[in-house]
Parts: C-alpha cells; structure tokens; sequence
C-alpha cells in the first residue's frame, strides 16, 4: 500500500503517520517524489483500511499495490484451479459443465426434468429446496424434503446436485444429506457467518456475486471461505442491478475474463436470473460461454407457467435441447483443439 | 395487480390465463379497454410474480396495483409508529433520537466516548461487538465481551444499547445480554433467516437499507421482521451503491420522505456510513434532520486513527459537540412548535 | 395508457381527471375493477407525461401500454432494417460487419492500420477526427484534416467509413467530405439538436447509447433521429456505467438481444469502450457476436503505447488478426445455414 | 500522477516505459519501494491517459496525484468565487440565492408565476424556452418567443434570469437577448462543444451534473467552461441515476459538501429534479439547505396539471411561500452569524 502525501505535510504529522505504520506492525519506506513524499507499507497490509489513511489530513492518496485477496489470486496460484464435484464431474480449467434444472424443487416433476436436462447434456443439477424470496408472502421452499427429492434425482441420474443454503445452521443437514454443491446467493453474498461455516467443510461451494458487489469483494468473499480451509470455490456472474429495467439484472460478462485474469478459482454464469426473461436466456448462455465461462446455470421447467418461482426466465426441455446444442458449437469455435464438454 | 394483454390475443389463451389466475385462489375480473383487454386480479396477490404474469405470450405489461407489503404499508396503519428502545427512549412520530458511539467496541475506551456522546446530548450508544468486514484478515470484533461492555456503559448511562447482529445463531445471546435495540447492517439487508428469527423476538430492531436495496425491498424486509410478530422495526437509510467514487455510499436521502410517505416506521439515517469521510459527516447529518429523518446514527471516536475500524469516518467528542447543537437548531426549524428532542 | 385510481377517489376528482384528459385530445375510457376504476387513455399519448398523471392526487399508478417508440418499434415494421453504409457493405438481418480501425486519427498510421484491418477482414474503417474528451487538456482530434485522411484511406480500401459528429454545425462538413456513417458517442445520447441536425440527413447514424440511459430511451433517441425523415440508424451498446471499476464500463450485452426483440434496427457492439483494457476485448467481441450483435466496433492500433487516446484498449493488428478469426467461428457457430460475414 | 511497477518488471520494459514518459514530455522519478519499484511522472500530466499507462504489462497500478482539474480546483484558488448574475444578484460564499419559476414558458402565465415567487423571497426567475425532451413528439419549447418572455419577467420584477440553452448555435441570440443565466442541463453534461462556446462569454453558466456524471467529471466540464476563459460557473447537482424508481432520480446530496470542499464554486441544488414528485421537493430543499448548498433552483407552476411539462414535481405558489418560510430557517440555523439571503 502506498500512501500520497500533501505537499504541504508538516515534520511532526509525517513522524506521527510513520509511527502509526510501525504499531500497525509494518514498516514505513519513504521515498521522495518530485513534489510529494511517497509512503509505502511494507508488511501484511490486509488489516489496514485505507479509508482511514486517506482521511488523514497529511495524505493526498492512497493505492493498494497488492490485492487484499491471496487466496483466490492468480498471482499466487498461476494454474487453473479444477473443483472435483463429485460423480466424476470436474468444473474449472478446460472443464466445462452446464448446471440445469428448475427454480425450486417442487415435487414430481424434479426427475421429470432432471430426465431430460441430463439427455440434453447437463452435467449437474440444480433446484432450490431452501428459497430466498423477497416477500415473506411468497413461496418459501421445500426445506429438507426438497433435499431428499434431489439427492434421489442425483443418485439416479449420476450427476451432481447443486441447491442453495441460506442459513448457517443448515450446514450439517446439507452435509448429512450429501449435498455436492452448496450454492450461496446473491443476496448472502456477504453473509460473513455463512461463508465461514461452509468453509469449515469440504463441499464444493457455488458463490454467487451480490446485487451490488464489487469483483473485488466476490474474490474477498471466496478469501472467507478459502480462508477456513475449503479450497472448493466456484465464482458465479448472476447479474448485477442498474438502472436499467427491461431485464431483470444486468449481465456483467465482462466480470467472466476479469475474474479469470485475477483468479483461478473456475468462473460461472447464470443467464437465467442475468435476465430474468426466457428469450434471452439463449442468447446470453451462447454469449457467456463464447466470453470464457467454466460453465452455465440456466434454469429448465417443464410448465414453466405452474413453475412456483421464476417461471419467467425458465427454458422448457425442448428449449434447453436446443441451447445445448448451440453452447457445444460455440465451446467448439472457442476451443477448437477440444476442451472437454462433461 | 393489473395484466393488459396484447391486442392480438387469442380466446383460447386468455382464456388458460383467466383459469391459471383462477387456480392460483384469485379472481379475473375482466374489462374491455379501446384497444386491449385488461385483466384485474383480484384477492391476496403477493404470491403472484409479476415477472411471470409479464413473460405471457399474451401479456404486454402487469401493473401492481397495491404494495406488496402490508404491515409496514402506511395505507393500514396511517398513525406513525412509535418504538420503544427502553430506558424511556422512544423513536418515531414526533420522537427524535441521536444513536453515537464508536464503530467497534475496543475496550475501555467505549465508557470514555459513552460519556461524550451523552454529555453532547446523544439519547442511545451504538458499537460493534460482531463486525461485518469485506476481508476475513480483518478485525471482526470482540463478540460477547463487547457486549457486555455495551450493556455495562447502557446500564451505567442509562441509555439503551444498538449493536449489530449477523448471525441468527446469536440471537438468543443477544436476548440473555439484554441488548435493547438489535441492528440488522446492509450486507444481510435480505437475509431472512436472520430476519425471521429477530422476528420472533419484541427487540427492537434497526434495519439498515441494502447497498443495492431498493426502497420498496427494505420495506419487504421490514414485513419479514413483522410478519413473525415483531412489530418494533426502525428503517435506516446509510448510502447506495453507485457509480461515484469521492465518497463511500450515496447518500439517498430522498428515501427519508419517501419512507415516511410509504410507511408508518421510525425512519433514521446514518451519514457516517453514507459518506464515509469525517468532513462530510456534519453537513449531512444537518441534511438528513431537514428531510425529515427520526434520528440519526453517527460514529464518534476519541482517538479515529486508533480506531479498529471506519476511523475514516468518525467525528471526534468535540466535532460530534458542535454537531449536536446544529442538530437541534435544524429540529427547532422545522418543527417550530416544538417536536421533543430525547 | 392505463391510470389505476385510488380506491377512496372522489367523484368530482374523478371528473375533473376525466375532462383533463379530453382536453388533451383524447378520450377516456373507464372501466371498473373489483376494488378501483381503471382509466384508460386512448388516442395518442406521446405527449402525455406519465409522472404528472401520476403525481395526482386521486391516481395510485399509471402504467403505459405501448411503447413510445414509433418508428424504431419492431411491432410497426417487423422486418429487420438493412441499412446500406456505401461501398456495397449493408448491417443488419443477416449482414453482420466489422468496424475497425484506430480510436483517433493521428496521420499516416491510418492507412497502414486500415490495410491491416482490412486484410483480417473487417468492412468498415473507423477514426476520430473531433473526440470528446473529459479534459480540455486532452488532445481534441485533428478535424477536418483528420477526415481528409480518413476519406483517403476508405477510397483506397473500398471500405466505408465511420466517424464521430459532436456538434451540429459540423453536419455540412461531414456531408460535403462524403463521410459514410456519422457516429454519435456516449456524451452526446441525448443531445437533441445534434439527433435533429444528423436525422434531416440521409446519411447512416451509428447512435451509441449513453451512459446513463435505459434501452427505452436509446430507442427514443433514433426515434428523433428518424422522425427527421432518416431511417438508417444502427444502434451501439458501449457499456454503461456502474459501481464496477475493474473495467471502463459495464457491458450490457443483455441489451443485444433486448434491442433486436424491441426494434428491427441493425444492433452494433463495442467490446473497446465497454471494457476499457485490451486484454478483455477478444473474449468480450466473441461475447456480443454470439449475443447476436449484428456487428462489432473494434479499435486497433499499431503501437498503442503511442496512440493520442485509448491506446489501454487498442488490438494490436495480430491480435485482431486472432479476434477476426475466432469471431467468423463463432458467427459461423450461431447461423449454420450460412449468414453472411461482409 | 504515480506508476506502481510489477514486482517482476524487467530492465529493458522499464527503460521503455521512462523513455516514453520523457517523450510525452514529463521527468520520470524512480523510487525503489521495499518490493516494487514506484514511478512518479512529474510535469504536466493532464495529457497522460491513466488507462493506457496502467494497461503495460509492467504497470500493477496507476494513481493519480493531483486532480486534472485547475481552475475549479480549490486548492489553487482557496476563496470561494463569488459569481454575479446581474440585477445586484450575486451567489457563492456567503450569498444564498433560490432560483423558482415554471419549467417551461408556457405564455401568460409566467408573469403571474413570477410575482409569486419573487414576493415569496425568490431572487432568480427560471423557465425553459428550448426543453430537452425524451420524445421527439413531446413539446419542445417556444423558443426565442420564450425568451422574450423570460426577459420582460425579469425586467419588470428586477430579477436575473435562468434559461436553458441546448446548441451552440443559440450562443449569439441568448446574449443578445440578455440573459442573465445559462443553464447547461444533465443531457448537455458533456456537451463540449456547448461548453465551449458558453465558455467563449461571460455569461454565468449554472452546469448541471450529467445523470451518470462523477463529480470530478462534473468539475472537469466546468473546466472546459472556465478554460476558455468564463470564470461564471455555477455548479448544479439535481439527481443522478441509480436503481431506485421510486423517485425520478437519486438525490446526491453528497455532492455539495464535496463540491465545496474541491472546489470554490457556488454549488446549487434541484429538489424538483431530484426527486420528481412535488410532495418530496420540500423536505428535499430543506435538506440541501442544510447540506450547505448556496442556492437552490426549484420548479413552481400555478396549475400543475396544466402545466406544458414536468406539473409532477412543481409546486405550486402557495406550498413554495411555506417551503421559503422554511428555508430560511433553516439558514438561519446554520448560519447564526447571519448568512445574507438574497
């Protein structure tokens, strides 16, 4: 960290900020610029808040030199890190696998669909049994029999199974029912307690980006989960919110080549909730898989209309047949030496 | 909610709409416009997605007609809501109430600064014992102990205490430390397992708007906290997230009479964290009394570059002084009959 | 446009709304609902301001039924718009162009960087001659001099060429230097004198979409631009801003397929602007191409640490050699019945 | 400004990059950090792109040390300016002016608006002869019969006017109309050659920030203004855009602290703008008040629902004498020393 000192600074305020840097357990390397002194922090400078350094009256500027996460680096950790998700369905690096199936799981119709998005090509299946739903009104999920629904999907598919927790003490039941995946959405993107109780464990972890969070802070967030021990990050783009409204979010693709320049952790993009309308599922799984992505999220009802959430932004199986068949070509064009699909 | 159909919609399908309507427990009440149908739909509509209804090949555009939220909706409860923090300190209406202290609790230091801020004229003390930080390298606070240094400065100042709570694991702890007011902070705005469970207490709670929150889901959030039993919920506005830099959050204060018009709730701004530099922070907390807020949370620290956190940001006892009595001049202007302060 | 009165709306209120809207030319058409009177206004609407109906004191919500995009609205002119850029190179339906070629004109690179891009396969040359910039310190461009070599270099290369118009008393210069297509940027969205001037014009309009506006209102800018009597308007997405700062912009690929759906116009995309560092253009050209794009803005440079602007998020004439490469697979992915590249 | 260099930044690459920082010009002084090596450019840096300098594979980091704006800056002119709007009207530093009348000249009725919001302590009449509108097909101003208007009003009630001017080709006719003020709206933000030719007179300019705007763009605009030899400028913040709909725009009432304390020009602020709906200005006038603005520019129409544009967010006479009454004591809230009010 460097800080930028006014030009005008004063001895004494220089000698206060330098011995406030080594109590802080750091040391001070001052250098003279032309018309500025220029401090920087040597040592570990992740417990430093450069606003409070900035609002120091001697100093002009503040710049990070090093990202505060180590982690989920790629400067640390220059190969590609591949998650094994169990059944022999690896993500990350020149794996890429798509992750489909409804909204929520509902009941019957879990196996129905989880049929026909695995004939399709989905390697991983996805359905929501604990549900984060805006009003208190709404349909809240299955809880555990929703589990078990997909635990019996997977087990008879042979393919992972991906869900959501929302809260800390569903840790153990996920673990006890064999959950592959736990997936953290976008609104416990920041739900500290969260992060550190599934990285006590080992399962693999599908974190999705916050409404407002910065790709900074979704690395940092993957830092707290990495940070307890669980190396099994899985970072996903969903869309983040503007002032646009035609579609649900927007899409930041650009965070799928960013994220993969600044880490190694495998990157994912949901079109489903990125745009929160059927037609443009499409459209945006083709253009997230031709920006790099280790993998898709895209939902898949087969009554979209009796679907109990997100029936807007669902594909039918027959749409999904064809979409598949359309990210196979484009994984083609972007790889044309074959990196492996499933 | 209101559905308009396209112009070209067939029978058929309006009529597998009238009877989808009809299956999820509603009435259709059907109108003829010049041009369009439009379809009314009648009873309780907040399990309806309106995002589903618009994704309708025949539907053009769905118009909610009444809020989704009801216990928090002024149109159910036009009087102005008035809670109870204990110690005889009452928010909302026409009760006005200054929340200081430091960040974090830190140790002994917290008496000190208790003492100032209720010498200034300060009615509740604030201080983190459990702190949300973006890095997990960061200070995370000092748990338990520092609630009882909470609840030992409230019990000595006889002012009630508002510290945040993360975790809903915590929350029978915070009920056994008597903590007066429980603060719910932006990164679990829409958590809700941890909104259902302060729910189920009658602590009041602080909750503090989303960084890309809405107003309308703040006040779902809100009816979270209600809809479980607990009707004591005080709203606070502390900064968006948007594209400008020079400060830490955007101050919306245009969500104080936006609030007050929507809901019946105690609303409070923090302009600490909503600017995030300690030169802005009076000037802002002047602004946020003339818009109308019903208190204010302000960060006040004896020494901001010992501080553990958000140094940046606080005032020291002398500037929060001299704050404190701009304060009352901007009540005393706009509320020239005489609303009590404390 | 629909109006949703409030339930307790008084008769004579409601008669006053009544008259209010005839006197506005157009007819009212009542309907009642279970709970609320629903006003329709049939006619034109254009003129009417959906806020100010709102704002009234008997309406709850108002809520548009059709767009106010006339003639840019897919729904008025279902085929796609081909609009012809000169030099026999048409965009939009199946013909899909490359735009090429350096941020700003600097003099005799031009031509060899034009070559260049041509021989890799782009259609169209780009180069500022008047460049907005942020600061009046910055280079300004060469002007007409600068258009004199960009004329040159399409009549060498057989390639049509587009620049950026910001003042509408330059229309006549670029007419009489026979300039192709005028680009309008991001800073001038919705500079209204600038969109009149250019849509009395037959000339084709590259219509960037600005920094702050919604897909409605890029549509309502070529609206102005075609009520003028000129239909040949391509619509650019270029990023928007966000909270996001580890890119330039926030590409909101989401709106290819959003535009394409709402408006027949030939839909462009810019992966310079909307990253903003040469190392995400590549991934983020294949991004827009498999979204759907029916062309791409590229900017290239032959020594981009030389370049007089944006040289941070210039291709080197190799590197786009690459991109050119894999965007024709990618195009080829999408339309295997064989669309046509140029 | 300061290049933080890579750690594993060769030899020959960083003799590149300081022969190219001397090429541009500048000294390059190099100081070794503890682990990186720290490049200041010295010299004029207003022409250096940040962007390209931080996308050389060697570069980690670029900061900025000084602001690229001069003439606004406050650093090099400490006093606060103090601009002269004629009709003995001055604003900035200690002068406190409101700006009121209609958004549009409709005809007659301004004159009767006018004496209302004189009489009510207003000393600047506004109103919109050339309206920048999102349609084309909404009504667009009555132009220089509106201004004629506009100067009879001020000539007759002895009052500086505010008109809003959108081409640089209306220059000449607003000077020689004689008015007093000219307004730049958000859409003409960065309109350079608009703020060009505005800065070629020594007219005041109120400069309103563009709705995706950062303050330090908003500065470098008045920069443009100012380089060009008009020091007149008023800034103006009504509203930026963000996610929220439940206003018209996101009131960053932030903006006018930081306004003041980077630079000395009076800053203004627009509830109406700000916030759309007329019961939302008041509270919001108050509030920017209290913030420390030194003028506000609020919109007040006889008839709101007759009014040609924006009867939304108007108020109407009376509710402006209570907002007055208010406002100023408010001021004298913050200024007991007595501020002088017009």
């Amino acid at each position: 960290m460097i800080a930028i000192l006014k030009k005008d600074a004063n001895r004494a305020a220089v000698d206060h900020l330098l011995s406030w840097i080594e109590k802080k357990g750091l040391q001070a390397h001052v250098s003279q610029g032309e018309n500025e002194l220029i401090v920087g922090l040597v040592g570990d400078t992740t417990r430093i808040d450069p606003f409070l350094l900035e609002s120091m009256d001697i100093v002009e500027r503040v710049q990070r030199v090093s990202e505060p996460f180590k982690k989920a680096n790629r400067k640390f950790h220059p190969m590609d890190t591949v998650v094994d998700c169990g059944h022999g369905v690896k993500i990350g690096g020149d794996h890429f696998q798509v992750i489909a199936g409804p909204c929520s799981v509902e009941g019957e119709n879990l196996i129905r669909i989880a049929r026909r998005v695995k004939a399709a090509g989905a390697t991983m299946l996805r359905g929501g049994a604990y549900k984060p739903r805006t009003s208190p009104y709404a349909y809240q999920g299955m809880g555990a029999a929703g589990l078990d629904l997909l635990m019996e999907a997977g087990t008879e598919l042979d393919m992972p199974v991906v869900t959501e927790i929302m809260d800390p003490r569903d840790v153990q039941l996920f673990l006890d029912k064999g959950v592959d995946v736990m997936q953290i959405g976008a609104r416990n993107a920041q739900n500290f307690p969260l992060l550190k109780e599934v990285g006590k464990t080992s399962t693999p972890v599908l974190l999705k980006r916050g409404m407002a969070e910065s790709i900074d802070e979704l690395l940092m967030a993957a830092e707290y989960i990495m940070s307890e021990g669980n190396p099994n990050v899985i970072l996903c783009e969903r869309g983040i919110r503007t002032f646009e409204t035609r579609t649900r979010n927007t899409f930041d693709l650009n965070a799928v080549p960013v994220l993969r320049y600044l880490s190694h952790l495998p990157v994912v993009a949901d079109p489903s909730h990125a745009t929160g309308y059927t037609r443009y599922v499409e459209p945006m799984a083709l253009a997230a898989t031709a920006a790099g992505a280790h993998g898709l999220e895209i939902e898949v009802h087969d009554a979209p209309d009796q679907a109990w959430s997100d029936g807007a932004q669902a594909l039918t199986p027959d749409m999904f047949d064809d979409c598949m068949r359309r990210i196979a070509l484009i994984r083609a064009a972007i790889e044309p030496e074959g990196g492996e699909c499933a």
